[in-house]
C-alpha cells in the first residue's frame, strides 16, 4: 500500500470532515493528545485500528498493574485508559474505531487529506501520531506455503461467518476468541445458527486455556457429546491438493503427527503490534521510529507530530509518562499552525477561569 | 551569600552524609524524582526550605483542584502530593526540610559538598534541582526605611518567642500565623504563657480575616475585654527615634493617619517564592531559569541536574507533567554518573519481576 505524503493528484472528496486536528492512536497518549489539544480550544478527530480506546493498555495488559505513572501509585491499563476517557470528556473528540489510515496526502492549501480503511476522510490542517508500538495485526502461523491460503482457507478474523457454514472446521488457539469460535459453528441450528459447520476441530497447543472457563467447560461437554473434537498439537505443515489446501499435518502431545482434514482454518493465535502502513508515509525515521524535535515532537513533515512510543529524539524513554509530556508540548508546537493568528499563553487550570470554561467546571472563590 | 560552585578550598567535614543523589526541592518533581532513582535503585536524600513536602501545590493551592495532572481528572494540590509520598513510600528517602541549601563545592573526586541553613552536610555524586519557583521566603512590608530594623525590631518569623515576653507589639497580617500569634502573645500567665506582652496591637488592612473563624472569634473577645487592639489600616510610614524604632503610622479605614507606638513589629504577608540561592551556584541562567539540555536535563555543570519549573529549554512548558518527564530522563541520565560500569535497560513495572522487588510488590502470575 502505498501512503506516501504526496501532493493530492485528485481534489478533495464529498463528504470529507474538515478539522484542526487528527489523532492517530487512540492508546493513552492518543487520548491525553485529546487532552491538551482540548486545553487550546482545538477540537480533534481520533483513529485507532482497535475497536475501542486505550492501546496496549487495553489490548496488552488491561489488568495488570502499573506503577510509574506520576501520583498513582497503581493502577491497571483499563483504569488508566478509563481515568484518561473521564478527563477528555469535556472536549468532544470523535472516535473512528476498527479502522487503519491507508491514505495521507499533502493538498496545495497545506492541509493533509486523509483516508482511512473504513473509507472516513478528512482534511486536517494537524496530524499527531500517537501510534504506540504500531497497529494491533493478528498473529499469523508460521507453517511454510501458508500464505498462499490466507483469505481462502486460511483466516486469522471471520468477516463474513456464513462461509463457513457447513464447512469441516479446524480452529487453532486456546483464548476466547477460539473457544467463541469453536462454540457457535459448533452450535446446532436448533439454537438459530445459520452458520453450523459440518466439522469442528480445536487445536491448541496443550490442555489448558486462556478462554473463559464457562467456555471451556462448554466445550468439554460439546467433545463427550462427539458434537466437537478437541486435539492438543502443533500445526508441522500442510496437506495440500493440487490447488486447494487439503488439512494440516499435526504434531500431537504424543509426538505422532497426524493428517487432520480441513475446509476452512482458523488461527486465532491473539494480536501482536505493527508500525504498518505509517512506515509508508515518508517521514524520517530511525529504526522504525519517527525521528521528532524536542521542542514541539514534529516530524520531518511540518504539520505532523508524532507522540508516545512511535518517536525518537535523543534520550528517548518508551514510558507512558514521556508521551504525556509530549503530547502537552506538540499541542502548543501546533498552534500556529492551526490559529496562526492567536497568541497563546501558557495558562493554568488551577487558576484560569478560561480554562475552568473550557474544562466546564466551576472556576471556585478562594481569597 | 557566596555559593558559587567551584573547588573546594577545605577538607571534608565529619558528619558528612555520603551518597549518590542529593535532590533540591520537595514539591510534585523532587518527590517523582525520588520515585525515578528509585526504579534505578539509586537512593535520594531530598531537602527543602519548607516544614513539610508538596512545594507550591501545598504552599499555594492544596486545596484549589487541579484538572491536567494526565489520568487524573482532578485532583488538590494536598492530594497529588499525598499520592506521591504514597508512590515513593518504597524508596525510603531521607528527608531534610525547613532548610536551604547554602553551600555546594565541586570535590577533586568528583563529588559535591553540600551544606544547608541547618548545617546538614553531603557528598554527593549527583544534584538534582527541582526547585520550582525557588525557595518559599516571606513577604516583606514595604516601607522605606524598614530594612535596617529587620530581625531587632521588626520580623517576618518568630525564631524566639522569649524576645517578645513584656514588650508592646504591633502584629500585622489577616492570616492564621498572625492571628494565632497575636492569641500566643496575648494570652494571660494564668494559661501558663510564658510569653505574655505587655500590649498586642493587630493591624489588617481590612475587617476581614482568612485565618480560621475561630480563631477570628477568639481576639474579638479578646478586644472586647481590653486584653488586646485590633485596627483597620495600613502602614504608611515609620516612627523612628535616634537609633530605634519607636513606632509605626498606620492610614486607618478613616483615612486618618495614627502613630501606633511599638517595641516590636511583627509582619505576617505570607510566603512568597524566590530562586534564592541557586541564582549563585554558577549554572548557565536564562532570565532566572536553569538551561538544561533535553536529552538528560543536565546543567552547564555535569552532575547537576535541574527539572520542572526551574528549567529552560526550547519549546520548556511550567507543567507539572513535563517535570515528571524531565525526573525519569534525569535518573537515566545520572545513572553513568553514578554507577559508570552497570548497564541500564529500560524496563517496566508492569512485567519487570526486577521492578517488582524494588518497588516492594509481588509480581503476579499471569498466562
Amino acid at each position: 500500500m502505498e501512503t506516501q505524503v504526496t501532493e493530492a493528484t485528485s481534489a478533495p472528496h464529498a463528504g470529507v470532515i474538515e478539522t484542526d486536528a487528527v489523532i492517530v492512536g487512540a492508546g493513552p497518549v492518543g487520548l491525553f493528545q485529546v487532552f491538551e489539544l482540548g486545553l487550546l480550544e482545538i477540537k480533534a478527530h481520533i483513529i485507532d485500528s482497535l475497536a475501542y480506546p486505550g492501546g496496549q493498555c487495553i489490548e496488552l495488559y488491561p489488568d495488570k498493574p502499573i506503577y510509574d505513572i506520576p501520583a498513582l501509585p497503581v493502577v491497571t491499563g483499563k483504569e488508566l485508559t478509563d481515568n484518561l476517557m473521564k478527563q477528555i470528556e469535556p472536549f468532544g473528540a470523535t472516535f473512528h474505531l476498527g479502522q487503519e489510515v491507508t491514505t495521507v496526502e499533502k493538498q496545495e492549501d497545506g492541509r493533509f487529506f486523509v483516508a482511512t480503511s473504513k473509507g472516513t476522510q478528512f482534511l486536517t490542517k494537524t496530524i499527531f501520531i500517537a501510534g504506540g508500538v504500531g497497529s494491533f495485526q493478528p498473529r499469523t502461523l508460521k507453517v511454510e506455503g501458508i500464505d498462499k491460503y490466507e483469505g481462502s482457507q486460511v483466516h486469522y478474523r471471520v468477516r463474513n461467518p456464513a462461509q463457513f457454514a457447513g464447512k469441516n472446521l479446524v480452529i487453532i488457539g486456546g483464548g476466547d476468541s477460539a473457544l467463541d469460535w469453536a462454540l457457535n459453528f459448533c452450535a446446532g441450528n436448533a439454537d438459530g445458527n445459520p452458520h453450523k459447520a459440518e466439522s469442528v476441530i480445536l487445536v491448541h497447543r496443550r490442555d489448558g486455556f486462556r478462554a473463559a472457563p464457562a467456555s471451556v467447560a462448554k466445550m468439554k461437554e460439546l467433545c463427550d457429546a462427539y458434537e466437537m473434537q478437541f486435539m492438543v498439537g502443533q500445526v508441522a505443515d500442510l496437506d495440500e491438493g493440487e490447488d486447494a489446501l487439503k488439512g494440516l499435518k499435526i504434531t500431537g502431545g504424543d509426538g505422532v503427527t497426524r493428517v487432520v482434514p480441513a475446509d476452512q482454518v482458523l488461527v486465532f493465535f491473539g494480536l501482536s503490534p505493527k508500525l504498518g502502513p505509517i512506515a509508508e508515509w515518508g517521514l524520517a525515521l530511525e529504526k522504525k521510529q519517527i525521528q521528532v524535535d524536542t521542542e514541539k515532537f514534529q516530524t520531518s513533515v511540518p504539520g505532523i507530530f508524532a507522540v508516545g512510543d512511535i518517536n525518537t529524539y535523543p534520550g528517548k524513554k518508551k514510558l507512558i509518562l514521556s508521551g504525556f509530556h509530549e503530547a502537552a508540548l506538540a499541542a502548543f508546537g501546533a498552534m500556529p499552525i492551526i490559529n496562526p493568528e492567536k497568541r497563546v499563553h501558557l495558562q493554568y487550570t488551577t487558576t484560569s477561569p478560561k480554562l475552568h470554561k473550557v474544562l466546564g467546571v466551576e472556576t471556585p472563590v478562594f481569597d
